[in-house]
């Protein structure tokens, strides 16, 4: 199943894509794609739904994040060995947790706002986990129970405001707009594999990052059950898992940071595509 | 006025202190205390309101959280010089924002759970600002105007965890029950100086931490431009404006950290106090 949300900022409604692309209304079975929509139970539900039964939503309208506001938006930091290089950093030897802003969670082609006084904005194609029941103190057996499925974030960084303004990465990972969430959640039945996906990102038709979740350090699995020993998971929470190469901040021979006026796409395989317009504060 | 919540986790509701410190009924009013309450105008109307006007809510009484789940609960460090020196670390050059996850966010006299493996839980007794309105790149000069209040924030924090183990401190400051918040939320009119506070944390009774909000190094007004210049803050949003000496991590000539069965009281001069009982999880 692919659940989506659609609609303007804050009224978005649930809907469902179907295997042509359209997005079918759902709202007449949840009231929106939340917490309590990811639970084992409810998905079983919606999934005897076929989408062709569902009445289709004409028109065009803007995709919301494909979640509802989480409780926490987690990322890791530095989970691909060849990203951590060329960013100049150590290989972690247990994965870098760091929060994002909840106001920097929005739909995944919304524009991107650069922030004022920045110099340094900078794009992250990621595969993220949707989590379905509550984890804490999971053990990495028991831990893929707890997830629902799986969604494209871009974790929009500002890399002065990261690194070089003191304290922690949280100060150049939360601004408005810098976390582009969705299409759609593709719930986990239909990615039997999760360590195996291709990813990449543009930036205006240029390809920034090629990568797979195969160079992933910690995987889904593992990266679950440890965030559930530091931060209680619950549904409807996002973990997103970490940046393969290619970021602007690591290319040769000088750093590329974003411009108002580009456009960035990325995607992960069989997850679906962002496209952003970046503009200025 | 000192606007409260009470009632059990996740069903709480509305309420106001009188002078002689009962809890009377808002629920007439107000739906819960949140960010929609907190606006200028909607504290302006609740102020006509005489405490004595309300029904008496009789009883005893849980206190959630002085305001409802905010979209950012967002802390400084390293914001009391002595602090700073206390710990080893230099004194920053502008201020240190960290993310807690709002799980960790709970009522003012809610257990503190020590997180399983842990050895190094320890407290922080801080003034934090609540936000009344939406506050992005705000400069000083204005900033008092996005503040509607004050309340007391512990920030729970493992020290091994948020410095031993990796990445940024958000992994030992969002532990659950690691943010207990009120017991009220006090309106900036009946707190004409928040940078002369008095703050004290005792555990079982001895005297922890003995400090004043004068030596803050980033003051309430800045803080909120500052941090509004990186995270867009909400109505209802926290920040917790950093702890004066006397942390576990910081006593000499060892560190003293939580145990199991001890208590902890702490409270900020004209904001009430808390009492939290540590427990194992």
């Amino acid at each position: 199943m692919k659940l989506l949300r659609y609609g303007p900022v804050g009224a978005e409604k649930p809907g469902m894509l179907d295997s042509e692309g359209r997005i079918r209304d759902l709202g007449d079975f949840i009231p929106d794609i939340n917490g309590k929509t990811l639970s084992p139970d409810k998905l079983a539900e919606l999934s005897h739904i076929k989408p062709e039964a569902l009445s289709i939503v004409h028109g065009t309208h803007r995709l919301g994040p494909c979640v509802a506001r989480p409780l926490n938006f987690v990322c890791i930091g530095l989970n691909y060995a060849d990203h951590a290089a060329e960013t100049g950093a150590k290989i972690p030897k247990e994965p870098i947790i760091f929060l994002k802003s909840l106001g920097a969670y929005c739909g995944p082609n919304d524009d991107v706002i650069i922030p004022k006084n920045s110099v340094k904005t900078d794009w992250e194609v990621e595969l993220a986990i949707v989590i379905g029941t509550k984890a804490r103190y999971v053990e990495e057996a028991d831990a893929m129970a707890h997830v629902a499925g799986y969604c494209v974030v871009n974790d929009v960084s500002e890399r002065e405001f990261q690194s070089e303004r003191g304290g922690t990465w949280d100060k150049g990972k939360g601004c408005d707009t810098f976390g582009p969430t969705g299409p759609w959640m593709v719930t986990k039945n239909e990615i039997p594999d999760p360590q195996n996906l291709k990813m990449w990102l543009d930036v205006d038709g240029e390809r920034m990052q090629d990568g797979s979740t195969k160079t992933m350090i910690f995987g889904v699995a593992q990266l679950v059950s440890y965030v559930s020993h530091f931060i209680t998971l619950h549904p409807g929470d996002i973990i997103s898992t970490g940046t393969p190469p290619g970021v602007g901040l690591g290319k040769k021979p000088t750093p590329i940071f974003l411009k108002a006026g580009q456009t960035m796409k990325l995607g992960v395989e069989g997850l679906g595509e962002q496209t952003q317009k970046v503009i200025a504060a």
